[in-house]
């Protein structure tokens, strides 16, 4: 029998499941330092609750059934839809502004390929009810600050950058307007949506169904600006004269600049995002060299709020999404130094080698110790014994089982060391073996173990 | 438009989960310290799968359907059945013994109650390939560490205990031998698995309709033993002689003595759990005083992770599972003084109060220095600012956010404090305002909160 999960879900195994955290609880440090609250939904929703922002594509990917009550239901494929479902359940519990968090597992029914899941797991943040460029600026910052934690200060020796586009929906379809083709402004940004999957020729030719030869040309001219932000800006303004789109990308570049965090961003018109509720403000963020598509995006939504209760109909929302999934892939792709680096520093723990089976009540003893000896959470270490062996007291298997499990510390106590009340203590990352007292023992596993026992 | 989740499924607004984040964090970094390490499996998987393990109550309450795929898929009602899956699928990539842990949630379509819902979380923890009373105790004192960090340590002034009720399925069933009555062993134990649910009257009746009335009454008196585990020990091997399933029974005992944890144990014949595959230690830990059922449970097994592996006949686990939700209800029904207590000491964040408009570039970039100003992550400080404001710079708003958030300190920067650098830091749970610069802001800030921004 061929025991296998379904295509497009898998497992994680411990060190898969060890990155996945690391990459959530980085995030997480971030949006906590914001003052983003977390906040929860089902998975199971009604249909007509989850389906109705329509849209085909939802529709024919989503995991819709009947349950046992005979009611129509729903897997939520994403955090936003629900989202708006729960500011209409709990309106009136709710202050603004509203920042909020939410981890979870979505599902979409849709073809697999590197980076593309059927069950993938998404960490979205918003503000809502405060329509300024701060807030709009903000979101871009906790982009940056939750790649910086994953990319560049946790995980040491990557040699990638990180890149987020970001522009104002308004800005394109001003042009569109001035082109005289509002009539044809949604099939013109699904079109250019379409441009990091189906490359500019595909692109050109579709537009070219539609609209004469000319307007496609200025379209894709004006979209491919090149130069410096304020290249650009000039540039644009020349073409459309003075613009609130305008004047906003600039107050929150300006807002980005003051915070020194502006060369991460790139000011880009082909983002427009494929999803109509988008109104203002849309991002994407991709790692530059990695064919992977977009590991954070969003943007403002004016009117995503009211789908399900007027009384949000001038609510208006700003916000992201970290794809997890996405993130995890790039990290196991570059399977170099930091991967190993990573997984180890991760689990600077102990293992208690069992060489002599009558001091197993002492083993494990020591091994409390290690755990709790001091209350003080962050002190203490991670421990195990290994147990009395079939084998006798095979040794070789005890420490390809450390290693297997990046386990860094050996201790071994015989009689010797039992009697004079001391351990001997291996660092599997050196050649490095001690004899040490229990406390001088927690002092040399602290000093070189920067995270301790618990990764989170 | 009644817009609603729904029955047995619910959101989580900020307040319940943060205690839910709480909850796990504790229950994750006892195991942490154990060196069990996280694995994940899918929430959907092939019926076929999942169902195996049979049971007409698993897949009466199991939401079961056809994908877009004509693919019989279900969603997982446990982290057992999968982790069976998992363990055949992944078997050459597991050392022995694996010492793993899982978080996430489950579905069962059942009548709903206090304490149970149709989506929950579920901790499960387990040790395989370890057939030893070592780590049958080792499960126990993780049972222990969990409830105590969760009920003891962390949340203060709670005046409940917990009891972990535990048992060796092998003495029942000797007993049952014994009496003659072997046949009727799985009409036994699943009676006197009821008799939390229905009570002893219902299961004496239930009993009678297949045994005599002496065979019930000597059942009933065998499991309602009493005295000190000591006390029990004595007698039941004056009834059964020299016994294996007691020799474990007391060897764990004597284990979780030399811990020094042994009074929150109960050696009780009346845990028996009600499902088929546990065949040695089985145990289930309850709040006193509050009817809500079991709030972690578990046992050992012999013959589950074989159900889908001849590799894995011979391998034994023994694990537990924390029921995240029941415990969670538990924090919410006892609404006095630590509720509060909790989400403010985990909250002690900060709010810069937007009273002059024209300092808004300062306050943001002040709120990034409160978060960023040492990279040591255990320093930064949780900080938003309030956004300009349509209503003028009305402070009774501000500070109405700040105490529905539970944010503690409030920072007042006008003109004077602009201009000699200065912080007014007013802390919201004392009538304390000081005058105090940047660095002796953070130096008071973080003096007066234990957990600082980052609840994980």
């Amino acid at each position: 029998m061929d025991i296998r999960t379904l295509k497009g879900f898998r497992d994680y195994l411990p060190k898969e499941a060890l990155i996945r955290t690391h990459v959530i609880k980085q995030i997480y440090s971030v949006l906590v330092s914001y003052n983003f609250d977390l906040i929860d939904t089902p998975i199971l929703e009604y249909s007509e609750f989850l389906l109705k922002k329509g849209g085909d594509e939802a529709e024919r990917q989503t995991y819709r059934f009947k349950d046992n009550g005979d009611r129509d239901i729903s897997m939520r494929f994403d955090l936003t839809v629900p989202f708006a479902r729960f500011m209409a359940t709990n309106r009136s519990k709710i202050k603004f502004p509203f920042r909020k968090s939410q981890l979870g597992k979505v599902f979409r029914g849709e073809n697999t390929q590197r980076g593309r899941y059927r069950e993938f797991m998404q960490f979205d943040f918003d503000i809502v009810g405060e329509d300024t460029f701060r807030s709009d600026a903000e979101i871009l910052s906790v982009v940056y600050c939750g790649l910086e934690e994953i990319f560049l200060n946790f995980i040491q020796g990557i040699n990638r950058k990180f890149v987020i586009h970001f522009s104002h929906i308004g800005i394109l379809n001003a042009y569109i307007d001035k082109l005289g083709l509002k009539e044809q402004a949604t099939f013109i940004l699904r079109n250019i949506d379409k441009l990091g999957k189906i490359g500019i020729d595909s692109v050109r030719e579709n537009l070219l169904s539609q609209l004469s030869e000319e307007c496609v040309n200025f379209i894709l001219n004006f979209i491919s600006l090149e130069g410096t932000f304020w290249d650009k800006l000039e540039t644009l303004r020349g073409v459309l004269g003075d613009n609130d789109s305008l004047k906003r990308i600039e107050d929150i570049f300006l807002h980005l600049s003051e915070l020194g965090i502006q060369d991460a961003f790139n000011f880009n018109l082909k983002v427009v995002r494929g999803l109509d509720y988008y109104t203002g403000l849309v991002f994407e963020a991709e790692m530059m060299g990695i064919n992977m598509g977009s590991i954070c995006s969003g943007g403002r939504y004016d009117n995503l709020l009211s789908l399900f209760s007027s009384s949000l109909q001038k609510v208006s929302g700003v916000g992201g999404s970290f794809g997890i999934d996405r993130i995890q892939d790039i990290i196991e792709l570059e399977k170099f130094n930091y991967i190993k680096l990573f997984v180890v520093k991760a689990s600077s723990r102990v293992l208690i080698v069992n060489i002599d089976d009558s001091l197993q009540d002492y083993y494990y003893k020591l091994a409390d110790k290690f755990r709790r000896h001091d209350y003080s959470k962050i002190n203490n270490i991670a421990c195990e014994v290994y147990p009395k062996s079939k084998d006798g007291k095979n040794i070789k298997v005890q420490i390809e089982y450390a290693l297997d499990k990046s386990i860094r510390f050996l201790i071994f106590v015989g009689q010797d060391e039992y009697r004079e009340n001391k351990l001997k203590v291996r660092d599997l990352t050196k050649k490095e073996e001690l004899l040490l007292s229990f406390d001088e023992a927690i002092k040399f596993i602290k000093g070189n173990d920067k995270f301790l026992c618990t990764p989170f």
